[in-house]
């Protein structure tokens, strides 16, 4: 079996942690035909989320061996190759264009900064191409808006970053929008949840293709959970119990959290406010 | 109090989110003098991990609105400045050299490729200085192992990713060494356990600065918990019980787990472990 070496410290950790702590185990499997590696096409565009640029990477990049798995490419591409700026301002360096989807096992679009736009004509091409050929396509966090415009969701199952809920709701009728779940998987199109859901996601991706236990050790070596319980619904914002608009008391007990370091007086409270002391006072017992 | 208007999707959720569920809350605080922006610079190097790059970006370049807090401004510095390949083979463009150090509120170290060797003393002394002028030092993973290098790190409390915790030990025995939390602070040092106890370890700054009202609404536009329980130990991978060396049955039973799609009669499974029918029947009624 050949060892496919990576560059980055994951994949020295991999083979570290496997050969020194479990020892070689089981010989590869006779094979009939050499391992075709997994193809993964992650798309970047102008203001792309680094975060969601470099999960794919962490997930697929890691192969724990000896498992005799064929090993991910992850390559990116972008509709205008070249210099790309991402949201933090880092500009990196995207060598191919939106042709990397079409020979793509896997095509995953980071979140979508415009989600109140429709997505533009030559990406959500590329996409549809890439479904209709049997690629498994996935929308991380706001990229399911993206799949929502190639129509890829429609009298589907599919999630987003639950602060644009309502928007995708309103944007896709069509849909079966489930605003809990973590990430998922509906007809080899995928979508996950806000923000960070996109690791989750992403390891189940492996789990589908490789098995729990392969997905297990990716997540040990990325000390995170292999699943996590309860969706993304224990971490919606919930909204402040709004008091009468005359009130400020909501604010002021934020303001008062945000500065528990500073001597917090009844008169520094009341003028946050914009109240005397006495009206203050007597708000503050009504609430 | 001027907004703050950063690229990229969370910064357009975090007022979205703010602003429609909750309404504008407080007016600011009267200030007596303009805030300053929190410095983060953040330490980019041949074969970086490009996800320890963007978790710094993704956890401090999000300001939930409204709070009057600084803005956090992230600049990432390298040794030598302009093109770097990350892990995952993309090139980023760095345009600043480390003394972007000097200047920085927080210096943030990702995970070091070369844990065994000492670190380059150009690295080591900027950091050096940079605890010294008051900054606080972070080592994100096996970026712990710079900070040991430069001395920052002796008689003092750190961690690292568990699969190097070994290596930690015998090259820094000065170090109280934790190997079951997720982050670590000790006199402006800090350091986290393995990859993505990265995110909890730039949460817990946020926290340290903002209180926990500002580092939980980060979290929940990030979906991930503001605090994890139980650390780093859960997710230590346990050496598998290795059974006599003649017989290849782990082996063939985690080969089993990851073909689970193919059918696998007794013969197959025989044939993978190198037996007879017979004799891997024995076997397995014997394990």
């Amino acid at each position: 079996m050949p060892i496919v070496r990576r560059a980055g410290f994951l994949n020295h950790l991999a083979q570290m942690t496997i050969l020194d702590k479990i020892g070689p185990i089981s010989q590869p499997l006779p094979l009939e035909r050499p391992l075709q590696p997994v193809r993964v096409a992650v798309l970047a565009f102008e203001g792309v989320s680094l975060f969601h640029l470099s999960v794919p990477g962490i997930v697929f990049g890691v192969t724990p061996a000896p498992t005799g798995l064929p090993p991910h490419e992850v390559r990116y591409c972008a509709p205008t190759p070249g210099k790309v700026r991402c949201d933090q301002g880092v500009e990196i360096e995207v060598p191919g264009g939106l042709e990397a989807m079409t020979s793509a096992d896997l095509v995953i679009v980071p979140a979508w900064n415009h989600p109140e736009a429709a997505a533009p004509a030559v990406l959500t091409e590329a996409l549809k191409q890439a479904h209709a050929r049997g690629a498994q396509v996935v929308g991380l966090c706001l990229g399911a808006f993206v799949l929502g415009d190639a129509g890829l969701l429609d009298e589907r199952r599919a999630t987003t970053h639950w602060a644009c809920r309502d928007l995708f709701v309103q944007r896709f009728p069509k849909v079966n929008f489930l605003p809990d779940v973590l990430y998922v998987d509906d007809g080899n199109v995928v979508t996950s949840a806000g923000t960070v859901a996109a690791i989750d996601c992403c390891l189940n991706l492996i789990r589908q293709r490789h098995g729990a236990d392969v997905a297990n050790r990716v997540a040990r070596l990325l000390v995170t959970p292999p699943h996590r319980q309860g969706g993304q619904a224990q971490y919606i914002e919930q909204p402040v119990p709004v008091l009468p608009s005359e009130s400020r008391l909501p604010g002021v007990l934020e303001w008062a959290r945000e500065n528990l370091s500073q001597p917090l007086s009844l008169d520094v409270l009341a003028e946050v406010a914009h109240m005397s002391r006495r009206t203050f006072t007597r708000r503050f017992r009504e609430a």
